[in-house]
Parts: C-alpha cells; structure tokens; sequence
C-alpha cells in the first residue's frame, strides 16, 4: 500500500466538536497506516483588500499544495456580511460538485433498509448566484443562474462518477416544466452528456416526483444529478433516510484533482471537549478521500471497522444508541483494523 | 344541515379517470345528501384573443358564480407554449394558497404512523414567476419574485388556519441564508404576521434540515408555511410519507371565497374506464371543500366513512392493495354512510 509514497492531506480540524472527530480520525488512519501526512490548518475567514471576506492565505496555501483536504464543521460566524465558511471554501476553491453517498447503515435502524444511493449536487450557481435586487419597495428578485458549461461539466461528472463506482444509472432532477429556461438548459446537457454513456441508464424526473417516490421507496434510485439549490434539499432528505448527517459523509470535488472531505454536521458546541462526540461522518468522508486518492484498500478496511462496530452495537457513542465515549468508539475502531493485519 | 340551502359547485372532472372518480364522489355526496348542487364544466384551454391561452368562458362563468369547484385531474397539453392548466386555474382565479392536510391513515401501512401535518405553499409567484432570460448564449437566468404583499397574505392565511383549525404551531420553511433579499422577505413578513397570533408557536427552519427531519420524525410538524418551490417539494414530500397522492387531498384557495379543491395525481389513462381508479384523493378534497363550506357534519361523516373503508381492508382498490372496482368501493363508503342514519 505504500507504493504511491506518502501524500499530504490539509487537516481543517474546525470548530466546536471538530478537533475532537478529526483527532478520532487521525488516530484511526494511524492504526490503518493511511500513507497520509497531516497540514493541520485554521480556516477562520479573514477580511482581506477592499474588505472581502477571505480563507487565511496559509490555508489556501496549504490546498494549493496538497490538492486534497479534510474538513470538521466550522461554526457559522455572525459578522454581518460575512459568508458562510462552507460557501466561500467551495468558491475559493471551485469544487463545483457535491457528492454524497447515502447507504444504509446495517445495526442502525431507521424507516428504511437497502438505500444505496449518490446525490451529486452543482455546487457553484443555480440559486447560490447571491445575485439579488430589490425592484421597488417590497417587491424582490432572487436569480439563478444556470450555464452551459457548470450543466454540462456535472452531467459529465455524475456519469463518470457512476461508470467509475460500477452504477447503473443517472436520474436528472429537475423542474424544466416550471423553469424551462434554465431547467431545461441544465436537462438538455444532462441529456446530450447521456449520449456518451450508453452504458449507464439516463432518466429524468421532476424535482417534487422525486421526493415523493424517495420517501415511498429510496432503492429505486442510484445515481441522481441535479441543479444547487435541488441538492442542497435531496441530499440532507437522503441523509435522513439513512440515520441524519452523523452518519453521512460528503465531498466536493474540484477540478485537478482538488477535493474537500467534509461532515456536514454542526459543530455540536453543547458537547465539545466533552469526549461525547460521534466522529463517523468525518471517518467515513475521509473513506472517500482515500479512494479519491486511490487509496481504496486503506479506505475499505477502515470503512469495514467503522461497519463492524456500528453493527455490533457493544460500542456505541449516545447519538448512535449506546454509552460509549468518542475516544471509546474510536479505539474499537482501530482495534478492528489491527485485528485485521 | 340544509339550514344553509342548496349551494352550487363547478365540477370539472378532468380527462382519464376523472369522470370515474368524479362520478364516485356524486354519487357519495348524494348518500351524505351534502346539499351541494353541481354544474358540471370541462377545461380544455382554447386561445383567446392575442394568442393567449385561457379557461372556456362558460367554465370561468360557472367559477365566478359558484366560487367553488372541485376538479380531476388534467392532463397536460402538448401544444408548444401551452401552460399547465393547474398553473392556468391557479392565476385565473388568484388562487394565492395551495393547502394539503397530510394525515397518517390508519389501515394503509407506510414506514410512518402518526403524520398529521398541514403544508401551505404561496402559490401564485415564487420560482414560479415565468421570467426567464437568455443573458448570452449558453447562460440563462430564471427569476424568483418574492414580494411583500404575497408572503403577507400567504402568512397571514396559515396563521389564521392554525386558529381555526385548533394546530399548536406553524413553521416558516426557507433559504434565507442563502436568498437573503428574497426569502429574507419571505421570513420577515412571517415573523410580523406571527407577532398577531401569540396563541399559534412561532418557529423558521431551513428547507434542507425540514427534509432532514421530516423523513426522521414527521410527527414533530404541525403547519408549514413556505414560498412557492419548497413547497411544490415539501408537499410531495410528505404526500409520499402517507401513501401518495392516491390518498392526499389539496386544495387551492383564493379571495372572496374562490377555492378550487382537487385531487393531484395524474390521469392514470392506462386504467381510464376500466372501473379500476381510487377516488379517496378527489373524495378527501371534496371532504376538505366541505368544510371550507362550513358544512362540517357531511364532511365528518363522509371522511369517517371513508376512512373506515380503507381500515377496515374488505373493499378496497388495486393500488389500496385489495381487489375491488371503483364502483365497488364507492358503494362501500355509501352503504357505511346510510348505515350512520
Ligand atoms: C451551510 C449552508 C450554506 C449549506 C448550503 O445551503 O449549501 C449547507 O446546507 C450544505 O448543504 O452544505
Ligand atoms: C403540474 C405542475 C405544474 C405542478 C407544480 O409544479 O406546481 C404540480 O407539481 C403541483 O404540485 O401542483
């Protein structure tokens, strides 16, 4: 496994539980020996020349470098003006593409069993424009912005994605009934990139159609493209229907090679530092960096240990159903994968 | 009952199985003998002057006259430039509120028990404002139009439904992180409306955790307010949390006592008179109208005896999982009715 050499990966450990989960996962890699060399870095904004709001220039410096970076979840700050942090990462970056695997978790029981499903997500216009007018006095306008290109370099992502990860299928969402300008630009680049894959399905479906037949029977769905704002909805609906955002890793890719692995959880301050906290989401994001990386013996075996343990339900931190600490959680972690050796 | 006298609705049945569903519940509110007269009225949209697409006058007549219809469903025109005929009623007649009582039934078994939860969507502007833009080639701009007065009326209205309708709370679901300026309007006019109604619990929550938590633990939900797309979502949404909506009522509300009440699932034309469809969807909106008639007692007794039907698993259609007829079911919920005498 050490034949790539070691890799760096930018450690954005984040606020409130966040250096408690990224600890977890940094041990976690260790027992695993993930040839990965930690860049811990802050990522608290700045205001930078003509007072823009800016990620500190050692962070930035820092994911020029190494491409790749890990994220815990940083507390949204009250400045007024200020971005949110997750908006101006994803900007400064341009990872214009969300991905969220949601797969059912065996020994953690929800409504729902056998969801194995992605939702890639546009992650760079649409109703995130921040364009915004007001007309006349009580009268306001919101754009969404929908190109040619953002449409056709995630259709084209989705479907790579899912040749790549050996799915079956790509489902566009939309609402090109309602909107069908641009709706129906980001549809028919879904459309034209389908021609290429003929050997994933392709099919559409209206956004609200969606949401009806995921709640009724989510292993319908494999694959699902769609527009920023539809995203932002479907993946947390998903999230939920497999345990909530504990449990639910995400990433956002960009373009050479450049990715940010995050949980997209809050930053729990009611619990921080108390050893409470549950690092699965972070775990199973930096399971996904290690197979963008390539890495995809290290991130099973980890992935197979979190599993196991889940399943087992002898160690288990509060928000999963047991009485177990973070560090305890942890520990039986890596005591799985070196049991493994 | 009949103190009130005789009143007249505009019945548009609608094309594939709405003159089978519309027929069952005639013939249902005759066994209630609910003191409702109909006009019967079709809707295929003709052009009128300019080009325009409009309602049949003599529909739009008979509407004006009665305020009230009750209405199949439609299929969609294809003729280019052609609008949904729903979106055609609904800016006709101004209808400002779409209204959707989601309620766990018993005896039809989906992943959740104990949903009774009411969405209430603006209706008339929104994502669904029509202005669209080429800027340049290859990049479009939809427009969401959120004014002062629409969010107002839209407010208003759930507040005062929560009133009448004994609800603990009403949530204000939105994006304002995201679309300050337009649902940042959205969200103000709510918290003034709810500053009038300190008997009705006030809460705002994002629409991507409302998904989150509404497939977690829909019973934690009482009212929903919400602008126009989220509510297109979130309706279907929790339409599909019940059953589908094969079971869910709808209705459209407007001014000066205009409402449309209206099943909204689709034409079903591969079962169109075959004696096969569910009428329980344009039943339960016909219930709903009922009530928004103030004729309570009917109302009760032909939900009651709806209910039971279902509960009861003896009688029931194809997609209810049983093996009668229409016909058959519709005969069921009369005989329970008459039996109530
Ligand atoms: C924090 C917020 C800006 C963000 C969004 O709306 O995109 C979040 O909901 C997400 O999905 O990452
Ligand atoms: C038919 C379509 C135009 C409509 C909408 O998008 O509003 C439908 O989904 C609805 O919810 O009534």
């Amino acid at each position: 496994p050490f034949t790539r050499g070691i890799q760096t990966v930018t450690l954005i450990p984040g606020d409130g539980i966040g250096p408690e989960i990224s600890a977890a996962v940094v041990k976690i890699f260790e027992a695993a020996k993930a040839p990965i060399q930690w860049e811990e870095k802050n990522v608290t904004a700045i205001k930078g020349p003509g007072g823009r709001w800016m990620i500190p220039p050692e962070a930035k410096e820092s994911m020029d470098r190494s491409k790749i970076g890990l994220k815990g979840p940083l507390k949204t700050p009250i400045a007024a003006g200020h971005p949110s942090m997750n908006l101006l990462l994803r900007k400064t970056f341009d990872l214009y593409a969300n991905v969220r695997p949601c797969m059912s978790i065996e020994g953690y029981q929800t409504p729902y069993t056998g969801v194995d499903l992605v939702t890639i997500r546009e992650n760079t216009e649409g109703e995130y424009s921040g364009i915004e007018h007001v007309i006349v006095d009580g009268v306001v306008q919101s754009i969404k912005l929908i190109t040619e290109e953002a449409s056709r370099r995630i259709a084209e992502y989705a479907f790579q994605y899912a040749r790549n990860n050996q799915r079956a299928g790509v489902t566009a969402v939309h609402k090109a009934n309602i909107m069908r300008m641009s709706d129906g630009l980001f549809l028919r680049k879904c459309r034209e990139v389908a021609e290429g894959y003929k050997d994933i399905k392709f099919t559409e479906m209206y956004m609200d159609t969606v949401c009806l037949n995921m709640v009724q029977d989510p292993t319908q769905f494999d694959v699902l493209v769609m527009p920023n704002l539809y995203g932002d909805i479907l993946s947390d609906l998903c999230a939920g229907l497999i345990g909530g955002l504990g449990v639910t890793p995400s990433g956002n890719i960009g373009t050479n090679g450049v990715a940010i692995f995050e949980s997209v959880h809050g930053t729990a301050p009611d619990i921080a530092g108390l050893d409470l906290a549950n690092p699965t989401a972070l775990l199973l994001s930096a399971v996904m960096m290690l197979r963008h990386m390539g890495l995809h013996d290290h991130g099973r075996r980890i992935e197979t240990a979190c599993f196991s343990t889940i399943r087992d339900k002898k160690v288990l931190t509060k928000d999963l159903g047991g009485n177990s600490k973070c560090s305890e959680f942890t520990n039986e972690i890596c005591q799985r994968i070196q049991d493994m050796d």
